[in-house]
């Protein structure tokens, strides 16, 4: 099997990678590496040191595993996709190129187009360049469950039956995404769906809640295969930031509503969803929706388990709400369809002492100006009344 | 009161613009002219011949017309919408700047793309632009029908109630549109929603269907002041085609679904609809939704109006179909809140009559190649399926 790994140098991307060479696939990984340069240029690098690309490749053949060819060219350039989608011959494409923060998207006119640019036109390339290229190839997508929005009904994994004024029709899940980053993957997700009825291609739409963790078990193999692990307000996940918080300053802050549901998945269940989507394809020209999520809850009892596992580690932590709870419905989002592929999830706490224990040795490398950076004033303010 | 027309070189931007002057607007027009390029490189003028944008201005303030402001400019380029924006000052910005092609959009990869960096990407740059420039303004923005699709239920203008798993909640009209084009609006439909209930805008966006006719009252003042007049299949809407098939040709060709439902809005409506709009403007951060919409028929039907005004005319004409009638749902679409505001429709064989006698004195310059040119095989099949 052949699989080609769109942004496969980040923090998903890399473990996915790995997983695949893992377990036999042949791996091209394609990035043009902007999460690097960014972080970096911002003087925000990860937490805990990750090689070059190239370094961890070498890494992952001394050590045994099959090589791992990398491209590093930008899905934006038009020949981009069609020339590897060509010269590899995939057999499935894991698409996660995307400029992934929306605090960095809200932040100026021109981070925003650029985030369309890559989320949405990029991800058109590789829409087209699929359909020319490698009609046959299983195209595994991931999305954000931040598309939905926050509706007052369950969310469901498909379409659901509207019935108004007197007449019915099975119709997509009416989403309201809250952020300009939402709405450039919804956007993305309806371009795919579209193409992939259209034109018969094999999709897999994965829609992912923010997902937390330091590893998996392949990068756990050697140091010098480790993934990035971002806990500055603009790319790192809150519940990333509040182990930093926790075990680097006994004090976890939690910055807007402390009530809001968050729905979460682990980083080595959100791999081992993208392998059950790879190993049960959908039929051409039938897109598949599933949801990557295995735990809701809300963002303060999030922080309190995270306190819990650091003191059972011997830090005294407090727990502190910048925001005030708001009043947002209930959040209930349907996640069965990975399960029924076979998806066990880790238990939350289990997950969140294995973070802990991971990021003790590279305490040394917090940063305060990182772990204190505020998020700038954005244009985006909580919506709740619907138009 | 100051009004900025984007896209005011258009088919309905002209009439627009010279609508607003005769009420003694002073009115500004950005236009890029891609539509011109466009249709003249491909050999597809205009049926009926239309003066420069320089030429057709300096012949209203002739004509006793008010000067009209004309700037030549890109909204694509950052800087264009924000120096239009500050130098202008306008109290409404009217957006029609858009690739408003289906068939163009699906015809190549590049074209998809431009048509998402034009219809999506620069129209966040003047959503950006207006929050920061001209907070104050009113926004009206055209969308279309098609952003909605082809559901079993009636298209409501707004949100409805959707109730799911023994949950209720106010939601946006589920969408689903059936083509890139039809993506590209409903994406910045969504993009403008957002930006206006974020940031507090004032807008107001009309989802336009269908335009047909030659004129208005402004643009028949003057033979210089006519609005461009397209038949070819990938800019000219089926009823104009119809009129120019009818007359020149004694035939009218469907293409598609005969019996496929047609939502139509004449010129003049198309125009009053926007001085309704402009005349009621919403409240900051309300964004309201309106359809232009005035007669919903099937295509075969609307084919057999104009055979029957052209008849009458002299011409015997006959209607052929190419397609095979499909099995849609019934359309049905709320339309009232323009009808509340004070619109009255002109009945539809009114309108035809006024096309085709517009149309009379310009068959000389109807060209075969133009008329008789087929879609080129576009990446959209016919889609009934909800995935």
């Amino acid at each position: 099997m052949r699989v080609l790994v769109l942004g496969g140098d980040g923090y998903l991307g890399w473990p996915i990678a790995l997983r695949f060479s893992a377990r036999g696939a042949q791996v091209c990984i394609l990035d043009n590496l902007a999460r690097r340069r960014r972080q970096h240029v911002a003087m925000r690098d990860s937490l805990i040191s990750i090689c070059s690309a190239e370094e961890r490749i070498s890494a992952w053949t001394e050590i045994g595993g099959a090589p791992i060819r990398l491209v590093r060219d930008d899905l934006t350039r038009p020949g981009c996709a069609p020339q590897a989608l060509r010269s590899f011959g995939p057999d499935v494409v894991v698409h996660l190129a995307a400029q992934a923060s929306a605090p960095w998207a809200a932040a100026s006119v021109e981070q925003a187009v650029a985030t369309f640019e890559v989320n949405m036109l990029a991800s058109l390339r590789v829409l087209w360049a699929v359909m020319e290229m490698a009609p046959h190839a299983h195209l595994v997508k991931l999305g954000t469950m931040g598309e939905y929005g926050r509706p007052g009904i369950d969310i469901a994994e498909g379409p659901i039956i509207v019935d108004h004024r007197g007449r019915r029709d099975r119709l997509p899940f009416p989403q309201r995404p809250r952020s300009l980053y939402d709405l450039s993957k919804r956007h993305d997700a309806d371009n795919a769906l579209f193409a992939a009825e259209a034109w018969g291609l094999r999709l897999t739409l994965l829609r992912q809640s923010a997902v937390f963790g330091a590893g998996t078990a392949e990068t756990r193999r050697d140091p010098r295969l480790a993934t990035r692990f971002d806990y500055d307000p603009v790319f790192g996940a809150s519940l990333n930031r509040f182990c930093v918080q926790a075990l680097a300053r006994g004090r976890i802050t939690i910055d807007g509503d402390p009530s809001a549901a968050y729905p979460i998945i682990g980083l080595d269940d959100a791999v081992r969803c993208v392998e059950l989507a790879v190993d049960n394809p959908p039929s051409p020209g039938r897109p598949r929706i599933c949801h990557q999520l295995t735990d809701v809850r809300p963002l303060e009892d999030v922080a309190r388990l995270v306190a819990d596992a650091a003191r059972e580690r011997g830090s005294a932590v407090t727990v502190h709400c910048r925001g005030k709870p708001g009043s947002e419905p209930q959040y209930a989002a349907d996640a069965s369809a990975l399960r029924r592929l076979g998806l066990t999830p880790t238990p939350l706490p289990a997950g969140i002492a294995s973070t802990l224990d991971t990021l003790v040795p590279h305490l040394d490398r917090v940063r305060d100006h990182v772990l204190d950076a505020q998020l700038l004033p954005a244009h985006e303010p909580d919506l709740t009344r619907v138009t």
